[in-house]
């Protein structure tokens, strides 16, 4: 049976039960933690919103809530201009998800689940040791949206990766990497490729790579 | 081995080994087709590029390149202020694909790739018959971003889904409804569930739901 929903039902719903339902109507999420730190404590919180800006310049943006328990990140993003983005496994999907409670802020969230802070020599922000994938950003542009969430778009400075799953064309197999994802606000999931196509024309059969 | 690039070795590749390294990085990304309409021909294109960005009012971002193959489709947008996004399932990931060939203006996408436009009395856009999760949207904010990407966010107007995968919580199962991912460019994904956890608190035991 479908159920449909009309804009006065969706705003009829109760709070927290519009808050499930909407956020798992945006499809699978990246599981992303954001190392920064405000030069003494390191922070780290899980996001779910980074998407793909561009490739070239190399940019990356995620959207961030100021009020909640995020702040943090904000506040430490803002002040530092840098942040590290790191792919969680789906073998700490528990550990991540544990950098959401509001823990205080002298309280580093990598202490609090067990994760490790690494730094490069070149890079303020920390690391996930833990983590196979990532990128170290500095804040390209900053701004406001219409309901007050703030979008941050970052540009690559760093990256790290593990050698054996960058294909000849570039592609970085992140699922050979065990890059975990969301869906809703809770929920979180390995994946299984299905295909690998090759690119699309209009009148020719689509080929898988 | 961990491979490291610097921001002058990303700057340094092949533009499409650039392009397939940089969309891998921002992990797993949500399937989508989304659905316009210039009042003739009924246009369908698949974006991996969809965000959360808050519930109340129900609003959902994406990311569109003005320049590329989903111009029509943007142009679609700006002409009637409303868009479908629908969920791309895991067993038609290749009709799914196959939107993303340069078709002529006016040829439908639909027709091109065997999906089936569907309409609602209230909505002027068409959603997919094959998609278990359809979304109505009116375009509530629409900018140009630093890199000259255009972001468009909507408000969902109208909601349908399988009643039986929304949770007593609001939650709804997508891997359930099959709803599939994306990584880099052009690999499609399926889904397993690893858990989903209660909310986090410090100094309390993650728990699963």
């Amino acid at each position: 049976m479908t159920k449909q929903f009309t804009r006065s039902d969706i705003d009829a719903l109760a709070q927290r039960y519009r808050a499930n339902l909407i956020n798992s109507l945006s499809g699978f999420k990246s599981a992303t933690v954001v190392g920064t730190t405000d030069g003494k404590t390191n922070n780290l919180a899980i996001v779910s919103s980074v998407v793909h800006i561009g490739a070239n310049p190399p940019l990356i943006g995620m959207i961030m809530r100021p009020h909640t328990v995020t702040r943090d990140t904000l506040s430490n993003i803002k002040q530092q201009g840098c942040y590290t983005l790191n792919h969680v496994s789906t073998e700490w999907v528990d550990k991540a998800h544990q950098t959401s409670a509001r823990y205080a802020p002298d309280e580093s969230e990598f202490d609090a689940v067990g994760l490790t802070p690494q730094f490069s020599e070149s890079f303020p922000a920390p690391f996930v040791k833990e983590s196979q994938i990532k990128l170290g950003l500095h804040v390209a542009q900053h701004f406001t949206l219409l309901n007050e969430t703030e979008m941050v778009i970052g540009e690559v400075h760093e990256l790290y990766l593990p050698e054996n799953i960058i294909d000849e064309d570039g592609y970085a197999d992140i699922e050979q990497a065990k890059t975990a994802c969301i869906s809703g606000l809770d929920s979180y999931h390995s994946t299984t490729r299905i295909a690998q196509f090759s690119y699309a024309k209009p009148d020719v059969k689509l080929t898988k790579k």
